[in-house]
C-alpha cells in the first residue's frame, strides 16, 4: 500500500512536547487567577447543534461555522451509491452538528439548560473553539479561548470584577507594559446620537471599530463611503478621540449627552465602575476610559472591554463587554451577563516574542542508565524507586552498549542527571551521579534520593 | 423571536464545576505518573483529513467517524440555491476534514511529520476523541482518552514500561483491587495454528474477543456459526482458559507451540515481559498473563494488554498492545511501537460509584460579605489582599441588603468561611471571620492572612 501522505489541515497545528507544557504553563497560572476570584469551571461539548450557534453572529460569522455531517444521511447515502443526488431538501438533514465559534453561545446554552445554578453564576471556560478563516500568521482554524462571565446581575460590581481578574491574569503571567481600554455602549450611542447619526448607528460602529487597523482617516474616508454626511462624521471622530484624564472626560460627556437618550446613565456606570476598580487596588495605569471603544458584536449592552499590549503591535489579547439581552434568546427570560474572553494563542504568540515563556518546564529530570543485561533489573528497581519519590525518571528502553549512547540521549533530550548503577556499584551498593564531565560523585545507594535531590537543587537552583 | 430550544447532541455531555474540577483532579494524577516515567506531552488538532483517518479501523469503524464539511462547497452552493443538487462526484470535495476516532492514527501520523524526535519516543496525548456510536450507559459519542506509547523500539522494555505505567496511573489514582492480563499476538496466532484453525483466524480472533461479554458457550456457538469445525474451536478454547502460574502456563505452551511459526518467539517475549516487570517493583498480583486475550484491532502484532477492575463489571479502564507496523503506513518505513489508551470517562465512573473522587476540590474558600455602599471599598480591598495571598475569595456581585443573603448564598455554594467587614470592624480595624453560627471571631485586621489560614485548616484538615 502506498503510504498516506501525512498533513494537517490549514490553520490547526501539532504541539510538540515544549509547546504542550509551555501552554499548560500559561494556562494553569490564568486558571489559577480565575480561581482566586471564585469563578467556577464549566466544560461544554465540541459538536453543538448547528441550530444552537446560528442566527447569532450574522451572515459572515455564519460562514466561519465549521459543519459537522450527520451520520446515516442522504450524503452517506451518496456515498455509498445509494441515492444519485442530494438537493436542498436533505440540507437539514445532512447537516445537524457544528463546531463552536466562541464560547460565549455554548456558555448561554449551557445556563438555559441549567437553570439552578445559584446566581449570580461566576463561570469560567478554557476550551478549542473553531473558525474556518482564512489562516494567517497569528490566525487559527482551531485556537483556545479563556473565557469568564458573570451572569445573573446588572451590578457594575460584576464588570469590574470581569475586567479585574483580566488584568489580574495578565500580571500574573508576567505582563506589564499593557491598558485596559474601556468604553460604554451607552456612551458611544448617546455620541452617535449626539452628533446627529441615530439613524447611520451601524455604519458608524463598524468603522470606528476600524480606528486602530486603519487610522482616522481611513476612518473619515470609509464613514464617507458608508454614506454618512461628513459633519456628522466628523462631530462622531472629534468626541470619542478627546484625550485626557477619565474623570475630566467624563465631565465634559456629562455635557454632551445631556438630553441623549442613554448617554448620561452610561456616564454613571463608566464612573461607578472606575471607583470599583480603583477599591480593588487594580493599578491605574492598567484602566483607561476610551469613549470610541465600540467593538464590533452586536449584543453587547453595557461596558465593552479590551486589553492590549503596547509592543508588539499584535491587536488585542482579551476582549469583552455585558451582554444583557444575548442569554434570554434561549430561555426567552432576559438574563443579564458581563464577560470576557482572553485570547491564549495571542497571549503566547507575544509571551514567546517577548521571552516570557519557561524555557523548559517538567522535562525528564533523571536518566538511569543500564549497563547490560545483568544489572538492568537493579536499574528498573532505581527508575522506580526515583519515581515513586517523584523525580521524572527515565530508563533506556532500547538495549545499548556502554555509557556513550546514554550520555548522548540524555544530552539530545536535555536530561540534566543521570544515574549510573554498573556492576562496580551494585557490588559497593552505591550509584554514581553525573550531572556533567568532572561533575560526579558516588554515592550510598541508600541516600540516592536525598542526592539526587541535592544535586537537581545545585544544577537548577530556583 | 421565538426562543431557541437548548439542547446537545445525544452522547455528548456538559460538566458543571465539579464534574471538571473531579476530572480535571484524575487528569492531573495521570499526567503526573505519565510525567514520572519521563513520557512527553503532545496534542493534535482536533480537525484531521479524512484521507489521514480513513482505512485504519475496518468498515464498521470508518461508519464512526465524524465528518466535517469543508467551507465553500458544493454542499454550501446547495444550502445558498446556487445549484440544484450534489452528486458523489462532489463528495470528496464536500467532506475533507473528519474529528478523530481515536489517538493512536494521529499519533502515526504526527511522527510521520515530526521525523526528528529523538528515539525511542515516549508521549503521552490526553484528547478528547469522537465516535458516531450509538450513545448508553458508559458510552459517549465525545470522550477523552489518556494515551501513553512509546514508538521507535521493539524491546520488551518499552512493553513492560507501558504496562507498568498504567498500573502505576491506576493505583495513584487509588485503585486496588484490579489487574492487567496481558496476552501476546504471536503466542495467540501460535495456539491458533496449533489447534489446526489457522485459516480461520480472524473468525475465532473475533469470537475469543467475547468471552468476557458471551462466556464460553457463547463463543463456543459463534465459533460454530462461523463455519469453524468444532474440534478447532473445542482445541483452541482449551488451550487459552488454561489457569495457573504464569511460568507453569508458559512452560506448557512451550511445548505446544513448538513448530508453529510464531509462537516460541512470542513465548520467550512473554518470559522477558513478566521479569521486566517484577525488576521494576510492579506487585505480581496486578499482573495475569492470559493467553487467550488477543483484542479486537487488526494492527496488533506482540503483547497485548488490557485493565480490569473487579467490581463494579464495567470491562476494562485501559487497553493496548504493540503495533510495530501501523506508523509505517505513513511513513513507508515500519517504527516499532507500543502504548495504551486509559479510558478517563469509565475511569470517573467507577471512582464517582466506589466514592474515590474527591468531593469539593478547588472551590471557594472565602465570602467577604459587602455590608453597604459605605463599607463596599473595604470589603474589595479585603479581597484582594486575599486573593493575592492565594485564598479562593469571592465578593457578592449584586447588591444585598444584610447579613442573611449573602450566609445563605455562602451555604448554597458550600464557601466554608465569611469574613464580614461592617462598619464596626472597619471603626475598630478589625474582621469578624465566621465558620458558622457559635464558631465567629473577630481578629485584627492586619492578621486576618495569618487567621484565615488558621480557620480554613481547621474546618479542612489535612
Amino acid at each position: 500500500m502506498a503510504p498516506i501522505k501525512p498533513r494537517i489541515p490549514p490553520g490547526t497545528r501539532d504541539f510538540t512536547a515544549l509547546e504542550v507544557r509551555q501552554r499548560a504553563w500559561v494556562i494553569d497560572r490564568i486558571r489559577g487567577v480565575f480561581e482566586r476570584f471564585g469563578f467556577e469551571p464549566i466544560e461544554t461539548p465540541t459538536l453543538e447543534f448547528f441550530e444552537t450557534l446560528k442566527g447569532k453572529l450574522g451572515e459572515e460569522g455564519e460562514q466561519l461555522i465549521f459543519k459537522v455531517l450527520r451520520r446515516g444521511t442522504a450524503l452517506e447515502d451518496l456515498r455509498l451509491g445509494r441515492v444519485a443526488a442530494v438537493t436542498v431538501s436533505d440540507y437539514d438533514e445532512v447537516v445537524d452538528y457544528a463546531l463552536p465559534y466562541d464560547l460565549t453561545v455554548p456558555f448561554s446554552r449551557f445556563l438555559a439548560m441549567h437553570p439552578d445554578q445559584p446566581l449570580p453564576f461566576k463561570r469560567y471556560q478554557i476550551q478549542r473553539v473553531w473558525r474556518a478563516d482564512k489562516p494567517q500568521r497569528g490566525r487559527y482554524r482551531e485556537f483556545c479561548q479563556c473565557d469568564v462571565d458573570v451572569a445573573g446581575t446588572s451590578s457594575m460590581l460584576a464588570d469590574a470584577e470581569v475586567i479585574a481578574v483580566t488584568i489580574e491574569a495578565l500580571r500574573d503571567l508576567g505582563f506589564r507594559d499593557f491598558h485596559t481600554r474601556i468604553g460604554h455602549r451607552k456612551i458611544f450611542d448617546g455620541l452617535v446620537e449626539s452628533a446627529g447619526g441615530a439613524e447611520h448607528f451601524r455604519a458608524l460602529c463598524t468603522a470606528v471599530d476600524k480606528l486602530d487597523k486603519i487610522g482616522l482617516d481611513g476612518v473619515r474616508e470609509e464613514i464617507a463611503q458608508r454614506g454618512v454626511p461628513a459633519q456628522v462624521g466628523d462631530a462622531l471622530l472629534a468626541r470619542i478621540t478627546r484625550e485626557g484624564p477619565a474623570e475630566e472626560l467624563l465631565g465634559e460627556m456629562e455635557r454632551t449627552l445631556a438630553g441623549t437618550r442613554q448617554g448620561i446613565a452610561g456616564v454613571s456606570e463608566m464612573r461607578e465602575l472606575l471607583a470599583l476598580l480603583a477599591a480593588q487596588g487594580v493599578p491605574a495605569g492598567h484602566v483607561r476610559f476610551d469613549p470610541g471603544l465600540a467593538r464590533g458584536l452586536d449584543y453587547y449592552t453595557g461596558p465593552v472591554y479590551e486589553s492590549v499590549v503596547t509592543r508588539p503591535a499584535i491587536g488585542s489579547l482579551s476582549g469583552g463587554g455585558r451582554y444583557d439581552e444575548l442569554i434570554g434568546r434561549f430561555t426567552g427570560t432576559p438574563l443579564p451577563a458581563t464577560g470576557t474572553s482572553l485570547g491564549l494563542e495571542r497571549i503566547i504568540d507575544v509571551m514567546r516574542e517577548l521571552e516570557m515563556l519557561p524555557a523548559r518546564p517538567g522535562a525528564t529530570e533523571v536518566l538511569v542508565t543500564i549497563f547490560d543485561a545483568a544489572s538492568q533489573a537493579a536499574a528498573l528497581g532505581l527508575a522506580s524507586e526515583l519515581r515513586r519519590a517523584g523525580f521524572r525518571t527515565e530508563v533506556p528502553l532500547k538495549p545499548v552498549k556502554g555509557l556513550k549512547p546514554q550520555i548522548a540521549y540524555a544530552s539530545e533530550k536535555g536530561i540534566p542527571l543521570l544515574g549510573i548503577l554498573g556492576p562496580d556499584e551494585i557490588a559497593a551498593g552505591t550509584v554514581t551521579l553525573r550531572a556533567g564531565p568532572g561533575n560526579q560523585r558516588r554515592v550510598p545507594r541508600d541516600q540516592v534520593i536525598t542526592e539526587v535531590r541535592a544535586f537537581l537543587a545545585a544544577i537548577r537552583p530556583e
